[in-house]
């Protein structure tokens, strides 16, 4: 099985971070492909970065679908789950995103989780996608450390101390039972945190990664029945223009 | 007053009819400009379609912005109200969608409304948008002609007949007391809608285009506070590397 | 258009200040009468006083159709929104109350609103015109000054640093982007109150009159599909015999 | 024990059904005494008729509680629930609707019930009321037979078969599991309807007088910490003047 | 009527006070009869603890029902509201839970309560008990005091001072109008807490055999329509053989 | 890893095709033990029979912990999910539902399900669930065949065909975009009904074996910081009491 993890923003480094840990956790005979596009933000941090990675994404899905190596599934590697509808219609297997996959797991978990992410502007956007997955019972709060994304990579920064520090007021505080990170640059931290933080903390990289794997070994992809069927050709313009769905390199 | 009111696709004779539609309306004293972009899809149909309007939706508003003529307000004139979000962090006026505003301007007027729209495979995009802005209590349903946007232009289609027959099923098996147009293309009939199917029509264009020019009468502009804060400068690649935010005639 | 605002209370210092409110948004050609009934209590701040304040609000509406010149929409200005349903009933044009109006701006402008209202007790009642409105997802809190409503005329009182205060704490408490002022007699602070806060401050008669002003505009009224067709003619008795809907002067 | 049921509307023939429908179940030792207004509309088929029962209806509690025989719970016999929160910051024992009763009592007894009630235009009611009782989750539907309110006591009408095909069709096609009767002019129904029917068929007015017995048994009452509290004492002018809080025989 | 009170755990002295409690509320002719399991947990502090009292409980309700003296109807009285769902199966008469009633009378009494109980790690179960039964827009808040059940019983642990001062903090912090006792062991403790709090204090075995009597009263048992229908006959093998349904004993 | 896949019922025959069922799923390196109770109900269709599966269902994990092979995760095999919550306290690993499971998968291939399940009085069941679960959203309908759980296996029943029957409604009436399995007992029949209906159709033993799998390659178990406790030491009395915590055979 192959599948393709898409980190979404251009930090190429990011990217490697993330395919180490989607790795760490796949099944014997699971192949994973990082990748990342080439236009669009170094981080994302805002509404707008987030509306301007997703052509970039979508131009991964296409690029990996022409490819030599079939994808079985793919999964979108930042915590805003950019693109993640239009991804569907596009991607021949299923597609998963991390804070979809983070949440769902965490409910198996306990009661109820809370987010732990980076800028406070975000949280907002994970409010927004616990209630389209149907999390927000689950959700006790989404707590922002006001970390800048690419800082997480910093290895001089006091990221991980603020992190902790924060999912511990979150036990604390808000009564979860799990922390979700809120951040696929986090994804490294997991394991680590769960020692220090005392209850489940989840990383969307590795959640991501098993849930489509497991959707792909049951047979699953996503029902092209209406909503989610292939997007209809039309004349695409500018600086856009390759983007258009009859050019047999996009679908 | 100065309101720019965006055609997210890239048919210019669709663009015509909305900005006649909002300048309808309009109070004495209030100036529409409506333009579309010179990227992207030249209809909205799928979710791959509509994120791909984005980024030249964004770049109207940067170039209203950037403009000798102050632009107050903004109308996003499509019925998925594509980037709204971002939209908002990025125009130094409000922004206001289509959808958003008709759904609301309904729940005014009646118990309940439906929506009736182009194609089936969009109506879970109304759906969203429904919860998003709390309207799912006033919307009883999502009803489609399946009649392609572009083919609302046809004078020789039946478009108007159908959207007609389909308003009335949602009178009598909804119970709907209201009729919301779902698509911008529909922006010159409601006045002819009303008459033959005798609730509330309301277009999304001419509602969208009043709600903006009341906040901008009121004085009121999007809360600059947290989440629709500007987007932070950042490095932009490739293909979008127009879109980088330090550049001036961005932001 | 000629707009009637209605205070349902019977102090007629608070329906001047309402009337100037409403005409300081007012579009060019929209004239605007303010008006308060003959009967009930001086101020409304209990359910009770609430009720008792139904009836001399529809006299009003009867009265002003009754009149020679002809009404096009009606708000109720109080932050109660009393005799909403009744009043769609009664009333030709389309009727908005504050608490509406003021919530549904609120949410084109932020995530997420605090309503800063006078007393405690009515907090309840904010609560479930925010749920009946579809808005409570975007209402963070109601908060009270404990400021009884006369006491909000008189310029001795600190009301409008209480008001200040307040909506501060909203602002770092409740994580509100947007302030909703719970009290038609604050319609003069809005935009005293921006510039004091930092965030959007909504004032739910001019919020009102610009929303019925639009309706008025697009042409629509209230739907008497159903539920809100005129009531039915009937045998009124007693004090109340001249509500009799038969009679001319009611409807 | 002494128990006030008020018919709200002013029709005396249906508050001597109402009467004997809530001694039938009270306990040995209880007192019903069954009342209506002087004033206001004779039966309540709309929100106008509903907000202008409700004077009358505050009158009849501030006289029972001016009487000689102490009241100590009040039932509001009109399946609108009208003046409800009025009611119990004016009554100094707990106040019941047989609407919030019935709904109740039916939550008890199956996973959902339908409402049948008499005209089509107050369902938007009964949903509302739902809504505010948590009982959206039990309601599968509300259905309206079309029958006026006062011709419930016709003899000549088929009102009984009318109600009796209408709950069939609530268990064949909603799901209904019980049946509550959404008028209390048909509280003389509810034994006769559960043989035909074949489940439980609930009447407001019987499950609302066995709520407040019990609840007066148990010497509860409605909290007066903060909404329910007392009205404050002010000025009411005009036809209302009577209803100042001031006066002794009101509160 | 006879009345069937079941404390589901095996604790003889908590079935006698809670015997007690509801003899002291039921109405003259009503006869009440507690009784516990002879097989299951001392007390009922886990998921694991209630799944288990269920067999004990079902086999009262069958014993009840073989018994010489009709059993009209049941109260489980523990707060969990253990195996309500079955006992609505197995039993002839209506059953109602003492979390239920309790949260049901609140309802009447004010705005919204807080639930007082023993273990935090119970206040899961009486979240998902007030979303079952539509009363989570009720429920402020679900306060521990930390006393393990048993403790309730011993006269010289401070139980009731904690009970108070937890109390005390609900209605400060919440804003809570009444406050629901969450263990049935603190049955005898409603009336002396209604004078130390100040607000309406509800006893679960109080109000549920007020609502079990209630519905007696009107005549009304459990749909056995669909989903409470009796069980289906079919093989129980080992320990739990006796609950097989074909035997006389059980149903 | 070790995985124990649980049928809560006694019907060996099941047991066997849940186990084939999980197996075929699992990934290399991933070792299934399928197991039943020796006590209770030989199928589940009644909140009594589920009730009555807990008890052994308990003592099935508690004997695969007290074994010599390690279990590091559990599967519960009926669609009622029996004693998640029970299992979760006193399972060392993480424990899954099919019910659960399947619901959540769903919600990645599509907009909205439908549950396809054996007999209509189990649906109020599948709703519960999915509401614990936050799946309401997706799900669209529960739909019942009819048909007994264990006439699944006669190979002479016309089982296959009726539930495709039903799916193929669901698709066409209920708009499902993916089919979920409502009886563990259907787990063999996901991919011939995949091809016959046209959707992705979910068998939730797959589906939970791949999610524990995930949990446990991710080193995540449930959180025990609250609610999900170990259960309390305490005395159990009668045909029970083996099942006393403080006994090393149960945890």
């Amino acid at each position: 099985m192959h599948l393709i993890v898409i980190n979404p923003n251009t930090t190429a480094s990011m990217t490697r971070l993330i395919g180490e840990s989607a790795r760490a956790v796949a099944a014997p005979g699971t192949t994973v492909t990082a990748v990342n596009p080439d236009m669009g933000p170094a981080s994302i941090e805002s509404h707008y970065d987030e509306a301007l990675s997703v052509p970039g994404l979508l131009a991964e899905i296409a690029r990996a679908q022409a490819g030599e190596q079939a994808a079985d599934g793919f999964v979108i590697a930042c915590f805003g789950d950019p693109g993640l509808d239009a991804a569907r219609e596009l991607a021949h297997g299923p597609v998963v995103g991390v804070a979809e996959a983070a949440m769902h797991a965490a409910s198996f978990l306990g009661r109820g989780f809370s987010v732990v992410t980076t800028l406070g502007r975000t949280a907002g956007r994970a409010w927004d996608l616990a209630e389209r997955y149907g999390m927000t019972r689950f959700c006790r709060n989404v707590r922002a450390c006001e970390i800048p994304v690419l800082a997480l990579e910093d290895p001089e920064s006091d990221a991980f101390a603020a992190i902790v520090a924060e999912s511990r007021r979150a036990v604390a505080d808000d009564g979860a039972e799990a922390i979700v990170l809120g951040c696929a640059g986090m994804a490294d931290l997991a394991a680590r945190m769960t020692e220090a933080v005392g209850v489940p903390v989840i990383d969307g990289v590795a959640a991501a990664t098993k849930t489509v794997e497991g959707l792909v070994a049951m047979g699953l992809r996503t029902s092209d029945r209406a909503e989610f069927a292939p997007p209809l050709p039309k004349t695409y313009i500018g600086l856009l223009s390759d983007f258009e769905v009859v050019k047999p390199d996009i679908c």
